[in-house]
């Protein structure tokens, strides 16, 4: 049997900016839509050029997509007006988007009470949109919002205004439940009648999660024709977020009733990567992964209940729905001591470190390793500093060099031409081999220049760490409060292109990126096999106390 | 039309204690047994008595429901051992349960691979459990593990088991969807066959979100005739949760469809108090509530596009499917890049700032808000800041102060006990008044030591500031590398409980930090109705340059 083409439409960048709290920066565009294109969705909607400074300079050039779509958002044009003569679809015309997605309105309530024009007027502005568009040679589609209670309000007009779409050459006209109010048997039964007339080919489906059926709905205009689905990374969006694409994605692929009858751009290979693209976009807006994110989260595949896992370890069929391998996910079983023990053992075999699993220093690294989460570590995302810990532990990793004092300064003031300054400034103590270092940074803030000052001189590990940069610095609060612990991830990268991540955790922000800072260095050296140094000297990456 | 009635069952206290990060103790049990109780629902399902110690003992007295059912979980007899002699079923026996409901296997798989028992003495076992508690005048109901995997296996076995059930008395069979993998359409087709055989007043349903579809199973469910609902507050559950009684019941409540139809035992008036319902739930978890959970998050009824915006003033119905008074949850308009003339009206309106909407300095304000945003600002979470942007921009804030230098040092070293240690330290220059004040600070950190400086001597200002504090401080980096740009969001407080945010942005974590800080005193100066200092000062809210 030939599988029907389901098209996938994401616009994380574009209803997903709506997310109260989410702020997307032109660069955070360009890497989510590389992400999106890596993934296999057909279609990116990546914003509204014209409408704000951000999007206008993301579609000022084509970001490159490989399999997707490069899409913009717009408005219809303005009644009274034409097409040509549009300001707003002037400068969408002027985007290097390839498709064009206008939402237009389709509730007859809302032409008059928001629009306050005819409801002609409203058919008439789609389709000098939509022609307009189509002459110039831009794939075009109209997003018809708040369908569903317009086609309740108004059939005849809610359809008028996709035929409009349709007729002019749009290749899709999208039933938007703008308002997230529809239950999935509304869409059902709405869906089937619109189908009657407009062929299943050419309508899209975008669903809101304000009763939470987000997901089901989407489900059910497929089962009832639709052929595009909209939907977000992580159901970002406003109010309650869109039809979450990372749900969608898996069932589709995954479910027999619908991986059957289905074909999508995204294989069976691209979806092992899901969990690793959702957790992608939450590092990248610094959220909090949802840990009982349905196929992604953290807990997706955990077993808590003493008879659960009993039954799980005889066969995993018993109580997954699917195999977590599937989605790039992983099982977790939450009961004991034991699980902790082969879990950091599976660890030390993923960073290539060979230890009997009896050794009595497994279990004090274990031991090490819980205390360090407590304080707040986490080795999840940190896996250069949970390979120094390892092979600390087993007496591995020679201390090179002692770091016997630092001092940060940050200063504003008024510079010698008057203008108001802020200068940060790092002093660092060394001792390698007994010889003292001292060395002086300057940055654009009390971190930058801390890097700076500490890997100017190393003395003879100098030319080791010469062509290590700090890539990326993120930091988290972990619990509210000005006494709160701060975690600092830093992600380090040398001139081969390897990359490595370490953390640090204190109620100091400067301590904390002390900590990732020195274990980033000194993951280097281990990894490149620097010399120990002749004279033993004392650790020196003990958290201080603070004061 | 008379209504049918619908019943909740709500299983917070035993299915969502499986949830990863949550353990209840007994008091906790107590207190969400009343708020249930109190919102209306039919059966609270306690836990498992004799499983646990804080289950045993929450069982050992009654803890007082009004209206709802007090109702314990358990697991069936153990095969080839009488009712009358299984210790299991003699604890919950013994406890202060009114209702007992038993989780029995329906999927031939797992009686094979988990009990390793045949199919004939798993019918026996519930039999014999239904009987047993019935006599005991309790009121006996299943949990049909697995029910959905196992009637597409062994349809005939699976309704064997709930028959069992329902023919020894047992009020309820539930058919439960334990890994949460099935899909709504098959919910509709499966609950369709089995009440041809069993009446609908006798099945309740119990759905995982596993595919993100538990509600959307839960409602398929129902509109196939089961007339008991099972599902958790706020979803909690293993693995993705369960079915989210949070949603359900505004939904159950609010739509037509099924208001129309069924009656349940909460009323519009106990609606209202499920958003309060819901935050006190995540307050006793200690964990932060779900600003875009449906209905009741912070985010529910929030808009931040700006055609949303305007057409929302007009009509509130245009852009929301359901008020948000209904479920005692608010409407927000949010500030951000996307936002339209119209949303920056709304937001003055809401800081009571009386202004005409064809006043030029509303124009340059939204301007500015733009291409703050651009750079990195964030009004959504910081009010406080934009109130005062949107003073500034009227002319309405006076210079109270000039902060001419500020200068933070963080040290580590070793103190004279030889402990190695991070002290951190700030000094402020301020005039005020022509006044000029150098203050210092000690903190845990440099922002904190900042802030102490800053706050400690503001001459004439001091005692209104005198009993702030520092309540939250989140930073988030926005682009990735060392030239990242921070944006730190501050959280304030005053004795009287009133909270503020304010928002700061530079490449210096440090200035981004003092301009947050700055604000927040500003702001409280401000609605203190501070009196302005005698002569004018140049403004000092400019971000500077950094080097």
């Amino acid at each position: 049997m030939t599988k029907e083409r389901l098209y996938l439409f994401d616009t994380t960048l574009r209803d997903g900016a709506q997310t109260q709290g989410v702020d997307f920066s032109v660069e955070d565009k360009r890497l989510i839509a590389k992400l999106l294109d890596k993934l296999g969705v057909d279609y990116v909607e990546g914003g509204y050029p014209g409408a704000n400074p951000t999007d206008t300079n993301f579609f000022a050039e084509d970001p490159g997509l490989k399999h997707a779509v490069f899409t913009s958002f717009g408005m219809t044009k303005r009644a009274g007006r034409s097409a040509d003569n549009d300001p707003g679809l002037a400068a969408i015309f002027e985007s290097a988007a390839k498709a064009c997605c206008f939402v237009a309105k389709s509730w007859d309530f809302h032409v008059d009470v928001a629009l306050g024009i005819t409801k002609e007027e409203n058919i008439e502005t789609i389709a000098d949109t939509v022609r307009a568009t189509v002459e110039r040679g831009r794939e075009a589609m109209i997003d018809a919002e708040h369908f569903f209670d317009g086609y309740k309000a108004n059939p005849e007009f809610a359809m008028a205004c996709l035929k409009a779409a349709i007729d002019n050459g749009a290749r899709w006209a999208v039933l938007c439940d703008t308002n997230g109010g529809t239950l999935p048997h509304e869409i059902t039964r709405i869906v089937s009648e619109v189908v009657k007339e407009i062929p299943g080919e050419r309508l899209g489906i975008h669903c809101h999660n304000d009763t939470e059926n987000a997901v089901a709905n989407t489900l059910a205009a497929v089962n009832a024709g639709v052929r595009q689905i909209q939907g977000t990374l992580n159901g970002l969006g406003e109010r309650c977020g869109n039809a979450n694409m990372v749900s969608l994605i898996p069932t589709l692929l995954l479910k027999p009733e619908f991986a059957d009858r289905f074909e999508i751009g995204v294989s069976l290979d691209q979806l092992k990567e899901i969990t690793h693209v959702s957790r992608t976009l939450d590092e990248l807006l610094n959220r909090a992964p949802d840990r009982y994110a349905p196929y992604v989260g953290e807990s997706a595949f955990a077993s808590k209940a003493g008879i659960h896992v009993s039954a799980l370890l005889k066969d995993p069929a018993t109580y997954e729905h699917v195999p977590p391998e599937s989605v790039g996910n992983k099982r977790r079983v939450l009961i004991s001591d034991q699980s902790g023990r082969s879990n950091v053992l599976a660890q030390l075999e993923a960073a290539g470190i060979d230890v009997d699993a009896k050794d009595p220093r497994v279990q004090q690294l274990l031991d090490e390793v819980k205390e360090r989460e407590y304080l707040g570590y986490s080795y999840d995302g940190a896996e250069a500093s949970f390979e120094l810990l390892a092979r600390r532990a087993l007496g591995e990793v020679p201390d090179y060099f002692t770091v016997d004092s630092f001092r940060v300064l940050v200063e504003r003031r008024y510079n010698a031409v008057g203008k108001l300054v802020t200068v940060s400034e790092a002093t660092v103590k060394v001792r390698v081999e007994g010889q003292k270092l001292i060395s002086v940074g300057e940055g654009n803030g009390p971190i930058n220049a801390l890097d700076e000052a500490l890997r100017k001189d190393l003395g003879r590990y100098q030319s080791y760490i010469d062509e290590m940069r700090l890539v990326d610095f993120k930091v988290r609060i972990l619990t509210g409060g000005t006494e709160a612990v701060t975690r600092v991830l830093i992600e380090t990268a040398d001139k081969s292109g390897e990359r490595w991540f370490t953390v640090g955790v204190s109620p100091n922000i400067v301590d904390a990126s002390f900590q990732a800072l020195l274990d980033s260095i000194i993951y280097k050296l281990m990894r490149e096999n620097a010399p120990a140094p002749e004279t033993k000297r004392k650790p020196t990456l003990k958290a201080p106390a603070s004061s």
